[in-house]
């Protein structure tokens, strides 16, 4: 997570096409999108890809990475937030800006964890590592607010995000996310509530 | 939802391959799954599939058929039960009893949605009203605790099975399950307890 310019350093071929593969295969998920698609969207000559890359898989395990990247990113940039309620707030927020996309496609990482997860070929266990740094960081942020089952409530918020973009996705409606993320804000105040007590 | 024992008539080949189709789509997905795979499941010469389903998308719809028909199963059980409350808790409890499964494959009818909704070619829309009989049941029992926020409560509860269905298959923990389920529970009474307030 810490390493972010080193990965993004120039915008080589190879990063071109980490950067396409997340997005193709959030869009169209992994059996259905081809090298040709991702050099399409990458702007590389699909010759050109098996330099970098010998196997669709090891563009996934590139994409994945990607996810990791932006993830990093997302966790350096709440942290700089004073409270951690402050930080799951605007995790919160974050989610509900995506919506529009979310509606159309789902969440990128869950979406290529439920397709994954069906293959347990090692690729299932790459996505999860990338799950497990955000279930991570939310439980630091519940712990600091004094929650003692803080691995718990964690993991709770983070399906809550998982299943609400399910939905989201399957009604095709932005607002379910909306309005479950201000349950969401609500559930957290009282949380705070309930440790001050 | 009413039609079970006509549906069910007999165990022709029509309805094995369906219930196969359904069985099948959990454990590899759409994508990889073909009619042969299928074919095989139900015991039926795949020279004969033809005669029942043309495309694989046909067997797709039967597989949601499938889905719809056991859903409508559960709910009349449920239906059985006296409380609101009642329903609602032995509808977690069978979410737990299916932890195993859920850990190596995911939700059957979540996992087939997030597959599904990245296409937008009508089946997507065939497993959203699935979802929606779920979520106008629990919308239902919310109601009748008296919440006027029930609409919201059945989505937050749906969405929360959705996505510790999906943290529990990434994690390949079923314990996940178990926890959240408990934890969905406590919510519950604390819904009662703020309505009699």
């Amino acid at each position: 997570m810490t390493d972010s310019k080193k990965v993004r350093r120039g915008s080589g071929k190879r990063e071109r096409l980490a950067s396409a593969a997340a997005e193709v295969l959030h869009t169209q998920g992994v059996d259905r999108t081809t090298l040709a698609d991702i050099a399409q969207a990458a702007e590389v000559p699909v010759g050109n890809v098996y330099y970098y890359f010998k196997t669709k898989d090891q563009l996934v395990e590139a994409a994945i990475d990607a996810h990791a990247q932006t993830l990093g990113d997302l966790i350096a940039a709440l942290d700089e937030l004073p409270t951690p309620e402050d930080r799951l707030k605007a995790l919160l927020n974050g989610w509900v800006e995506q919506r529009e996309l979310t509606a159309r496609y789902g969440c990128p990482t869950g979406t290529l964890a439920s397709e994954l997860d069906k293959r347990a070929d090692g690729l299932d266990r790459s996505i999860a590592a990338v799950m497990q740094v955000l279930l991570d960081w939310a439980e630091r942020q519940f712990a600091q607010m004094g929650r003692a089952d803080a691995r718990e409530l964690a993991v709770a918020l983070i399906a809550a995000h998982q299943g609400i973009s399910l939905l989201t996705n399957t009604f095709r409606d932005p607002d379910l996310m909306t309005t479950e993320a201000r349950r969401l804000e609500r559930w957290i105040d009282s949380l705070t509530q309930g440790a001050q007590q």
